[in-house]
């Protein structure tokens, strides 16, 4: 493909770092083990060069451990993290609306909300109307740390923008909205 | 944002699908819930406006839901699709070779494997050069089933094509290439 090994170096010095690999924080090492192996053939990936699908998975991994990574200090994942931004954003919404909105599973999402009511985060109360449906707030303790949720969000934001570089990133954001948009 | 719900009729027109949605096969559907429910209030992603990874993650799950419906002649799921890609392209490569190079964990890939050779389309073989590790091969009926697989994987692509747009999964395999390379 005449692409070579250019790059690698290049994001090592921008030091994006990736999350849970055990042997290197460098995505270039987690992403490409083959590369650094002494005395190893190349592995030809054939008709995978053709399919954007292999890619985004892969560039979809290395961004959420970044985010992992970088969220480490709260302890925070991906899909907690877009929990909490709509509750924050939209207080009293049930917890069905939440999961709708972001194509989360009911029995995941009661899971995610248990472990965020556990750190007293946020909580559920029984909404006036429908005795069966709860309505999501955040606590004053959950909307402390979204300030430091969101500082830390935003970092992992400029390193993804030293990773994939600007350009990508505007034309993701502005073709996918449709994609995220509850 | 501005951006409204432009597309949404124009991704119904391009018949793309969207599988394993139990509403509807339109990604529009099942991407956007809330938008189609009646009376809904719209609820506000906020932050997550900015956030790459999440528009990134919700991109990577409807293209593989299309994958895995496109495929379902075949019943064969993306992560399988790259394992056969790779022992076609790399006739007697190790399992650990493989797994390295696709960053699939261990077990996970142990267990593709022993499926693909129950369905006869690979076989393992003992390396001769060291007890221990399987060296493996497409079989006669494996190629032969590679021809409508990869068919398929082709027809899934130009589907991504007219979703995604013809100059996003251009920008996206041009830079995502670091990635994916083994």
């Amino acid at each position: 493909m005449g692409r070579g090994r250019k790059g690698q170096a290049a994001r090592k010095a921008q030091g994006v770092k990736v999350a849970r690999r055990r042997k290197s924080a460098a995505p270039g090492r987690a992403l490409a083990p083959k590369r650094r192996s002494a005395g190893a053939e190349t592995m030809d990936i054939a008709q995978l060069n053709d399919r954007v699908g292999y890619f985004l998975r892969r560039l979809q991994v290395a961004i959420f451990n970044d985010f992992i990574r970088t969220l480490a200090p709260v302890d925070v994942r991906p899909a907690q993290y877009s929990v909490l931004v709509l509750i924050a954003a939209n207080p009293g919404r049930s917890q069905a609306a939440i999961g709708k909105a972001l194509s989360i599973e009911r029995a995941r999402l009661a899971r995610m909300l248990h472990e965020l009511e556990r750190r007293q985060w946020i909580e559920r109360r029984l909404s006036s109307g429908d005795g069966r449906s709860h309505s999501l707030f955040l606590t004053a303790a959950g909307k402390g740390v979204m300030v430091r949720i969101e500082s830390l969000a935003a970092r992992h934001e400029r390193q993804m923008v030293k990773f994939i570089g600007p350009d990508l990133r505007h034309l993701l954001l502005e073709r996918l909205w449709k994609f995220g948009k509850p």
